[in-house]
């Protein structure tokens, strides 16, 4: 196979020596290679100034990141073979730490697959592809998911924000098999569906598996508030868990639908709430009618988006953890999470010790929570962990 | 009750109200209220600089870190009484969390209880008191454990390092009943036991609870290297789990001695091995021997124990986590630990990413550990929080 170079500036490579993956644009010798001779998506041959070959990447001369390293080997381009490879690679970590098949089985980057994701669902793959490099090789993802698995359904939510960044259209098609409009999965343990054609996302988040699990062990015969519920990932298994009562807020009645029906499959139908709205406003009108709980999920969508964000993000975390902190009864836990890659773990610590201080109250953060193992961080790509949840029990304060 | 005030300067009670608990002696007015006045370990009622009351704090003259925040309200002192209710506070959340009576039951200042540390052993306490503020009031907290527990026995591990800066002999002195030679426990399911009169800290390191507990998952039938063993926590209970093969590694015989006890409760006599000596030879050795491990748990001592450490405390977090990774097979897991407070997690996955480079491999951190729920963060004191767990798979390179 023969690819075009892509020349590398002086000293640029040095970030993909040490284990990172992505070029950006003005790190490239546009003299030498010129990037709009490239097609989006084109793999290439990169190398740094002195000529030395630093392995393939597909490029997109329309993106700041410009390129994404596929192998360091230019012996394996990435095709189907390579595909059918690095699914196998990703699923042994999925079957070593999970014993059902419902998982994110591709997280992009971490698991050499820049540009792609699959969520599967038993045998319900959902696939999202956000970069021209793997968008030109979607025939050869479907091909490999069928060597590797027996899909009974593939479906393309080619629909996230960051498509068109790299020039991409929007579109949603089912390329395999039937998709239900409510896929079954299986998570701690737990019976649930999600909405795979029209949800959020790939439908579902299976980040925060292992911090549901955690608070799975908390709920017992209590009181759950999950704000931003969403599907009721969260609700949904505290009533599994054997809460007395779970209430879940979210903006969208659809959501809330879905979250009823993951009540019902729990036998929790009669210990369920939705509440549609404004999840700070249902907040201080719960807060009106002196109600509390035992435990107050926050799972909002990312306030901080990017870097300039920071400062209104971190106002907004700060005022919806301490709504929730004020709903808490005596000596109950707040489970706070967060997905913004910008918020740090400290910050977001920093956030609810502000809260409590506020409210007088005393707190324990007693356990530090992260995305699951089917979500890897790449240790040379902080910006693939990004979720964090703070587990805290809040006192009256002494 | 009528204690002496304590006057600060102006500006530094912010730290105190903003939840820190620590006062340093440059924060003091000493004009008015001159440190030398005051007895180690006297209760003092701290005020800021306009005479505003800010709560009680006991003191030592002679610490940087020269008052401790007991309480925000001037009506509890640090008596009796004050202990029996932190006490049953601190047993709230660990009955909340665990199953077996086997925990740290008071983490000091997280608990609200500065320079004292209780690690239960079911219904023997091993005590350790590193402040002349606790050491004053020891015959109370020997009253309060009676009054919460029925303890079979009450022993004082008053040797540790930190009692020297407070001006504190150091001893080990059993106070009530009879301590066993090797006190039993439970972890994760898994029977132990651990030497309380003469190990390490308390005799057991309850810290990595979680971690292991994750490690068990990972070790059924697999070849494990535990390096740093001390009694075999991780080894032992790898052994349990199903481990195929395990090997203690640690300097002393007569932790090993105790890791083979503890393998042979878990009926792993015949798969476990212990090695003496030095970590960093003991895996130079076993690579020259062309050993390979599925698993390795690096759980080193704090290589960093103070901030100028940090160079040469990660130089060796780096050698150790190299030499460990050269013992993985495919597709093989490193567990990495430090209980450094000044090695962040950031800096130890960045230690393994280099390490994974230099050796040419690919790797994955597929988890991130913290100390257990028995070991809660102070919010507002990031020192509290001091554990890290890496949990890294590395492949070859890609």
């Amino acid at each position: 196979m023969n690819f075009q170079p892509l020349i590398l500036n002086a000293g640029a490579e040095k970030r993909l020596r040490a284990g990172h993956i992505w070029i950006y644009s003005n790190e490239i010798n546009t003299q030498l290679s010129p990037l709009k001779q490239f097609e989006a998506g084109e793999q290439v041959c990169v190398q740094d100034a002195r000529g030395k070959v630093l392995g393939l990447a597909y490029v997109n001369p329309n993106n700041l990141i410009c390129g994404r390293l596929i192998s360091r080997d230019i012996k394996y381009p990435l095709d189907r073979s390579l595909l059918v490879h690095r699914l196998n690679i990703a699923l042994a970590l999925r079957e070593r730490c999970f014993s059902e098949n419902c998982y994110r089985l591709v997280y992009g980057d971490s698991d050499g697959l820049p540009g792609l994701v699959i969520d599967r669902f038993y045998d319900v793959f959902v696939v999202q592809i956000s970069t021209a490099g793997m968008e030109r090789v979607k025939a050869d993802i479907v091909d490999a998911l069928n060597k590797v698995f027996t899909p009974q359904a593939i479906l393309l939510r080619n629909d996230g924000k960051m498509r068109a960044l790299e020039g991409l259209d929007s579109y949603v098609e089912v390329v395999q098999g039937e998709v239900p409009e409510l896929a079954p999965l299986t998570e701690n343990g737990v019976s649930l569906v999600a909405p795979v054609l029209d949800g959020q996302k790939t439908g579902w988040f299976y980040d925060h598996r292992e911090n549901r699990a955690r608070m799975m062990s908390l709920v017992k015969g209590k009181r759950v508030l999950d704000l931003f519920s969403y599907v009721g990932g969260w609700g949904a298994q505290a009533l599994a868990a054997g809460a007395s009562e779970v209430i879940c807020v979210d903006a969208s009645q659809t959501a809330l639908d879905v979250a009823a029906e993951n009540a019902r499959i729990n036998k929790g139908e009669t210990r369920f709430k939705g509440l549609k709205g404004d999840a700070f406003d249902i907040c201080k009108a719960l807060t009106a009618e002196g109600e509390r709980f035992d435990v107050v999920v926050v799972d909002p969508p990312a306030f901080i988006q990017r870097r300039k964000d920071i400062r209104n993000g971190e106002r907004a975390y700060s005022r919806i953890n301490n709504f929730a902190m004020r709903l808490l009864s005596r000596d109950g836990v707040l489970i706070s999470g967060s997905c913004s890659m910008h918020l740090s773990q400290e910050s977001l610590i920093d956030i609810l010790r502000g809260n409590s201080r506020e409210l007088d109250r005393s707190a324990q953060v007693f356990a530090l929570g992260h995305q699951g193992a089917d979500h890897p961080m790449h240790p040379a790509i902080p910006e693939t962990n990004y979720l964090k949840a703070c587990f805290m029990r809040v006192l009256p304060g002494y």
